[in-house]
């Protein structure tokens, strides 16, 4: 006999339990961020439990994640609605909440038939020397950051390097796998997508109140098409347009090694400065 | 006694009813689109009843529309509910529909106080010529198309160029007005975030079947700063990144004559090619 192998804490993580239109979940330790699980899981644990509904069809093309409160350490609720779906697409709302309190996340998914069609991909993969190549960037103090890898090709944080005069370059270019390597899905591509550190820690190069207030992401494959490509890793861009008034924006992409595009993500951000 | 000022079509198009949950408002046939109302007039009224809304505190800082159905020609309830409040920001889901239907619409809207705080806009305004200088693109059979007022700067659309051959750039600069001038505000400017022709369309040189199903646009001012600025037009980009598998995404920024980013807007989209 042999033991199971253990989860990845990815999967750990990111686990729900089933329902039909309530499911649960629990915070990890092991993802946490400045004051409550990092925003990346909780997209993935919401979309895990889209993925594992027995309604579910199609694949997951959008996903807008709005975080309306902190999540407390433990046991969470989430409420699961199909609010329209036709033959080719299926329209989601979730809530995540924790006991009696107001939603903390409130969620929409779409998924969809990826039906064959006219492919044509005009953005082009940066340059960048394979992953095996790059040097890691050092750990973080935060739980969350010490589960990936970052290989920063261009615009790694230099923190405390200067808080006055002319703000550095907001772009980053980086290699992302997670620590322990874990074939890439659809659950991870998404919590990747937000695994950027703040745009305004690069800009100001130094670490200031931050929190993504709404992530959207766009998944440009099909899960067979991920599948297919058998990865741990990806080439991820992120930049921001603009700060002003607390607020700031940040876009991103994230590429197969073999030069697809995966992902698009954007989000708004919340920082004090 | 004088006759008072008839209202601008987008204001009558957008015009709700109050309600405390529960709003109405209905289709505008000058805002018409293949098979529905233009989706950035649908954005814009979620975002007026909101904004009507006796509790809103804040700004419009992130909308998301998921497009789930066709919506019918004549009256729609608007079913508003404010999630979760704070001192410094309100999460709402608005869901559109018509009498016992499923939701044709499912939005979220993120409103926020906009503290001064560090500015810095890394982002450039794109070249072009003022909107005075820039000949009016030919009117389109298209109703909605009609209320604008389009002025290509680089990638006007060449429908019936060539379907067949190499793709064309799906890249856009233009300036965007309402056709009767409207000095710009939030709502005006969410619409136009969705004021795009599909960037397939461009890509392909043809029309082809083609749906926005999920629009996302943050809002990088506060309504006292729009107001200031006191423009009727915006210089807009908007460019697509992959198309595959019947999807396509498309991002946009949207900007003042003075040079300010004012918007940026994403969106994926159904195609048929």
């Amino acid at each position: 006999m042999t033991e199971p192998l253990p989860a990845h804490l990815f999967d750990e993580a990111t686990r729900v339990t089933a329902g039909d239109s309530r499911w649960q979940g629990r915070t990890s330790p092991d993802y946490w961020a400045f004051v409550g699980p990092f925003g990346g899981v909780t997209a993935a644990t919401v979309l895990r439990a889209l993925i594992e509904h027995p309604q579910v069809q199609g694949d997951p093309l959008a996903v807008t994640v709005n975080y309306c409160a902190p999540i407390a350490e433990g046991p969470f609720d989430l409420d699961v609605r199909l609010v329209k779906a036709n033959r080719s697409s299926q329209h989601w709302c979730v809530e995540l909440s924790q006991g009696d309190a107001d939603a903390a996340t409130l969620a929409t998914a779409v998924f969809a038939e990826r039906r064959p069609s006219w492919s044509h991909q005009p953005a082009q993969m940066p340059d960048a020397p394979p992953f095996s190549e790059v040097k890691r960037h050092p750990d973080t103090n935060m739980s969350w950051t010490r589960q990936y890898d970052f290989r920063f090709v261009e615009g790694r944080p230099a923190l405390g390097a200067s808080a006055t005069g002319e703000p550095h370059s907001s772009y980053s270019r980086l290699w992302i796998s997670d620590r322990k390597p874990r074939k890439l899905d659809c659950l991870s591509l998404l919590s990747m997508s937000d695994a950027f550190f703040g745009r305004v820690f690069h800009a100001r190069g130094e670490l200031v109140p931050f929190g993504t207030v709404s992530l959207t992401t766009y998944l440009h494959v099909s899960r067979e098409e991920l599948a297919a490509e058998d990865i741990t890793h990806v080439l991820a861009t992120a930049d921001a347009k603009v700060f002003n008034r607390s607020y700031q924006d940040q876009h991103g992409e994230l590429w197969s090694p073999s030069g697809r595009l995966l992902a698009t993500t954007t989000q708004i951000a919340y920082f004090k400065a």
